[in-house]
């Protein structure tokens, strides 16, 4: 098997509905100019509070990619 | 712009749901007493496991919001 | 009150839905071969991404029951 | 069961004795004002050293109760 | 010396000067409505970015103060 | 000196007296069912508030032991 | 309100004058090829020592800008 | 894809040569009583300082193995 | 001295042989694209075990270059 | 009031009696060669277990003092 | 390149000016009685409040020098 | 047994073959000056990168030795 090196990204992904759909949110951009996306750890589970009492669910997430 | 100031408190939501839910039922008790609500960091997931089976959500959460 | 004593594994759960699912999965598995379940707590949250753009979601809790 | 919601507040409590007993002191004032007291958890042991030896313990942990 | 309790709160101060008077305006705004304030830590420092270039520091405190 | 190779597990012991009493029980309990104990780590000391004041010592901690 | 999805670089600023120049010099850098830069989070700081005594302040920092 | 759980248990490895070395004892050891292993995350690096000078190297990880 | 700006990327490298072999390829990877390598940290060592019962070192580094 | 300059030490107490003990078999030792401490910050709870079944606490704190 | 080895030490400097006022002291202090400085880490940043309203900004930094 | 106390120190070592070659000139030199070495602890890896691709393989540790 011969050496394989992945590069991770810092991406934060936001939305109206749940974490997973921020982390969807987040990994299809980056699927847009990336090739190769592997897997993605989570770094911050964050929310923005609107004053409609509004939540707006906000993931970090690092996306790895192979490189090739 | 003048100085802004927040205060944040510390949290912890449970539901019967999901995460989601837990921090929404954290959100609005935090609101019923606190006006200005801004964002929120989450701080810990936990759960607890009943007899039954069933799973209760937990979800620590900083919540902040402005001081006038 | 005697003195209770508690253990804690690490198990990780998957799932093509969301990370309550996940650990759905996790605390499933656990009680299979362990009785007396009392909590856990969510270690890590990553997720395996597939060439069709589906997402793995990957959950990593310590779950904790009572020993006799 | 209902949604349930606890609010955390941080409290240092000092003693010529011991950790435990500093705990006790920082519980034991938060008792005062607050009800329903739940659980506590340590965040950090320090201790103070006076001229002529003696050692302040200081605990100080985060105190949850729940709210009504 | 009789036992001491502390209570600690999270404050999060903004200035477009430096992070010194970021931690200035949330020591102050504490202090509107605290008596006995005896330290601070810093938790973490932040900043926002303006479309015109300009630095809003952000530090975030938890300030500690004496219970009578 | 041949290799050696531990296993850790963890272990939450519970106690009405002290964080001391509380690893105790911890320990006594591992060690029925385990030989060669050698060292541990704390991990987490928390604390259950019962309705009466009293206060139930929890402590967490990494039992090792050594694998013949 | 359409999701929205941020990437985060991670830049080193030095300088020779505070920590608010050196996180200032990172943020211009960044801007000269990132467009919506819109927040950043201090991750380090510290500091080269000269022989003639000088100190050159480094600041670390993940910034924050959103993608289209 | 069906769901899947991994259980993951922590193990010290030593070795009188090398870190890498410390590790394939670990899991060695871990492979004889446990299928399925998978992966492991190192925890730890440590080591023992003997009266003669050598140095042992101790590497503590958490290794993964899939649960049927 | 100019104010100096560095940039960091997070790499993960694998290899058969050794934790060093592995970042090595991460450090050979990364130059192919950039210039003005300065240093790197390591962030974590993780390994992945074959049916074989081969390992895969992996290592991810941040690695930091200097922005002209 | 002039600038004051403390520096840390690294200890570690050990006691067959309880952690204070422990910290305090600490404190002793470094006040011997050193004069001006003032305080001390806990760093790791560990303890040794003997085959006899015997614990011993073991407490590893920074001690501060003043420099002159 | 001969090996090289260096040792840190902590260090606590106070100022009433700034946190880069307090590590200017913290490093001035250390070079009165070390040589060989290369560079230090901001470990904690503290502050004093004294009941005048005034702030003592406390910075820890890790000290290295290089050992010969 | 009589009460143990040990101290710590924090070195960084460095080589251009590999991390255990680092540690072992950190612990070289540090047994240089010192006796009673025990043991250490690995706090941190870094590397430098060399303008012609060498990797200088940087390990700071913690060493403990026993105090008389």
């Amino acid at each position: 098997m011969a050496d394989r090196v992945f590069k991770k990204i810092s991406v934060t992904g936001c939305s109206t509905e749940s974490y997973e759909k921020a982390i969807e949110a987040a990994v299809e951009k980056a699927s847009e100019s990336l090739r190769g996306l592997a897997w993605f750890e989570v770094k911050e589970f964050r929310g923005g509070l609107g004053s409609n009492g509004n939540i707006e669910w906000q993931a970090t997430i690092d996306v790895a990619f192979k490189i090739d």
